[in-house]
């Protein structure tokens, strides 16, 4: 249940080396070096395409539309964060836009991931400031209604915490907890360089198959081959 | 981020007398009752109209098309529980029907909330076994790959910690703490006593406008009345 | 677009003998006997099974979160009005319930159809008030922003002009103009008498293939048989 | 690919008494007793609860807003055959109503499935003619381009071939092939009665745990019980 | 109520000059402008990033699968004109191909909206022909049936008169009625030119919450700061 | 139905010449010169604009959440294929990413069709190796249940056979027959040697109402000119 009205000013914020660093190997290969968990539903999508961030969660409640709390959020920014916002209920209206964008690039922000809409679509991209957003809409929004600042949030289905590491690029977004950022960190490094051989012989035409060593398993398993 | 793999069997179940005289106010009582957070999202519908129950939530985590940890879920259920089943990624698959229905009943649970398909509705309809649900489809699943049961979960939307008090009714399905189940039905009584007299006023033909004193700010905001 | 902060309070309502009658007919004739034309979108949906109204629309504005204006509206009804409401922007939150439908039945209300969503339908289903909506949610609302009433509203994908005749059962909503709604009675009741021969003959084994005499065109548009 | 413009007036339909035993077993029983194969998507949803039918698979090739073909279709049908119907592009409009049915009724359709709207809810449900649909919708449609009768067709994500068994119930819509009916008819049986002992125990409080012998393999993949 | 079968040759026209300078500052400015109304639902996206488009409405009224009035409406379009197409009921066919484009480019056409379905969006890319759109589909239409052209139409939830100037870029489509286009510009201008400023400070870290003076008017509903 | 833990090897693969010569068409045009069918439905979309194949196709049948049926059809590639992969319930998870392409360009594929997810976006962009898929998602799969390869399966609404020819691009995917390519390369061309005469005329002013003489036929069906 969420605590409304409320602003959090200290969080504790993952090992920045580690949140840095994660950005390198991507959303999928960081989902996968955590056991296939902590992933935003796939309608939340990159409002331009290439974009690759890793940063540090500050989390904003908003209501369906209104954006007040987006302004409280902005002050509690700090370099390297990436702003994650909630809404109480489906909303697409478009909660964020360049304004909004040129506060959070001042503060140090290195993007926005929403579970509503986002607007000024051509200018965000000229900026370089990348959002993943459900939709993209003019819709204006009111000044009305407290949510909360840095408070655990549920962002397309994924819980967030303040502090933990927010990993986004073209694939989708993934969260990792603050407390499992290096070792993460770690598990990613060593599966891509896991991958590098793999690459190299699939790209040679060995076949998955043979080099998983799935033939006796999938025969096993009753698979038959008929011509 | 989910832990995977893991049960937990001790967890503090609200108050049973809180969470009990929670149905008699209904989802959208409870929800007003809390300062209008906790929903899961309308998508979750009851699979018959005119079931209302309340009960403390018994938590678990599957994989799309698996449905192994609902048989791990079954022994944690005590009377008076609702299990709510959370999907690690969309799934519509039917994880749930007639048997395992006869085996939750039979541990006590009250329903079952689900954030994916379920299956054999006639039969459930028949036991009286209500479930909200994100779809109905008669689709098998396999059991293959570990879950957790007892573990905080997004379902729908919300966060879920086991424990906490599930208010559901046609009207949808809302989530309250356990720390808070008292002080909501507290809450929720109240306010539904207040309503008695607003609805014999309104039924009388007094306006809203009138009755809340609503004129003189709708005036104030602009609003212009013409012929 | 649309004007906000205004309550026209004269409408010109359509003839009321047409408006009643046209209840008779059911949505889906009335949709017919207009040239196909009229529909609202079928997600529009009544919250239980069997109603079939017709009445002069009385139309609301509200913005999404926002149900302040339905108290507004409350005061415009007539005896055979149904209440058409339009969001400014999709919204699913739950814009009215009991208490409300309690109020628009005091003033004569019919029913009501939403570009939103609805709550306490069980009450309402208790009280026989009819509603069509896009979605069930217990989601309150606030009572922040202006919209109008008795304005012309875009109510799911139909056009709507204050007065105009709205028929709703479980086929859906349709929407006659009050210029054309006696004649539209009179061409739907003609089609009516019209099927009930029809129907004896279908029943009886007759084909519409020799009814309606589609052999011959079906022919020359080159359909073939085969064994 | 479809071929369009053909009626196929011969077709194989599936033995008569395993297509009629199979509307005892239900939707979700059948399509295990297949191996999990053969269902249609679950969007496609019965008009009104509580029926369960199965019949000879009659297929009819429709073009979007236009139900020329389903006069067409009336004439192949035969006593204990079920309409199938699909549409060569995404369609919700009413492409069937109470006069068609009254046709296939007189005709001995059980019932129609199809992958688009249909209208006369109110009468269809009255007259007891169950409909499986993608949607409800009172728009009306045109008579001017040839589908095809009895061809192969996709509906709602299945591929039927004329004389397949359809089953269809409040899980959903399964279809059996021709040349499987009486073995899988078979194999619904023995599953249904192996399920019998299997309620019983869990009625009795016997875990799936212990009834399917899961403690082991849970163990084995690594689960962890804590406290 | 559509009326089907009419083309409407003459229409007023928006000022020219309006017309054309809107487009300068793009649909969320001008929806900004016009008080948070007249927007399109952000289903309707454009094919192609980077366009912004602004010019007068020429309507027309499609039936589903059906693009005739296509042709109809192509010899009332004049240098200047946006071509915005409605469909009677839901359909994502192909109503628009590179052929059309052609002609409506050679007419004067800057863009079209359409409730529905294009197709040939390589080729539209390549002719610099802006269209947004509910889909992508290859799928072809039939020329049978009569809409309109140049009467009031809903397209995406919006009411757009011929005449009507339409504003279009990532961000969505607008629509600002012809008599208020003027006025409509001039507030976008003052708008725009008041944000200047207002960039520059939020872009020197000056934060919204003293920009705006939002401070108080936080504290006075409540929103606290904890450590 | 479909058969599961099946993979064929031999498959009738349709004439290469008419295979390689179809993506020269594209989609629409393909499209058209079967006559209008063969489309899957318009909701997968190319992971990167601007791709336009054709090649034949290899089929593989997967469950939700498991691509071991993936690595199974990578052997069963050859020179000129394109993968369709068809799952057995809606799954947006992500089945696909940079190590399976890179075993199947070396396979010698020239894309992939899938009804379900795709990942490592970012690299199969770099790779070239073109992907049209219902959702981009980093979500993991497992290997533990068999599918089938090289069995006719329904993708996006389409039946393909093993063989028949897969036309892809920016419009959507078309299915060609095997048994029809040669003859739809014909008439494609056909198609499009027509359509360079009514570009011309239509860029220089000529309207599609006289080009394809239409007026008459509009007047038949009653269109009324107004000013």
């Amino acid at each position: 249940m969420y605590e409304l009205g409320v602003v959090k000013r200290n969080i504790n914020r993952a090992d920045r080396t580690a949140a840095d660093q994660l950005a390198r190997y991507g959303a999928t290969t960081v989902h996968e070096a955590m056991g296939r968990v902590g992933l935003m539903k796939p309608y939340v999508r990159p409002i331009y395409s290439g974009a690759r961030v890793s940063g540090t969660a500050v989390t904003v409640l908003l209501h369906p539309g209104d954006n007040w709390m987006m302004h409280v959020v902005a002050e509690q920014i700090r370099e390297g964060d990436i702003v994650v916002a909630a809404i109480t209920a489906d909303c697409t209206d478009g909660f964020f836009g360049d304004l909004l964008a040129t506060s959070f690039m001042a503060r140090g922000a290195r993007g926005l991931v929403i579970d509503g809409g986002v607007r000024d679509v051509r200018e965000l991209t000229e900026m370089g400031f990348p959002v993943w957003s459900k939709a993209i809409s003019s819709k204006g929004t009111i000044k009305a209604t407290l949510g909360s600042v840095n408070i655990p949030v549920v962002c397309a289905g994924a819980m967030v915490n303040p502090g933990d590491v927010i990993v986004a690029d073209d694939d989708g977004v993934v969260v990792v907890p603050a407390a499992k950022a290096a070792k993460t960190a770690e598990a990613a490094a060593a599966r891509e360089a896991n991958e590098v051989d793999k690459r190299a012989k699939l790209g040679a035409g060995v076949l998955g198959l043979d080099m998983y060593k799935m033939r006796e398993p999938l025969e096993k398993a009753g698979l038959k081959y008929i011509d």
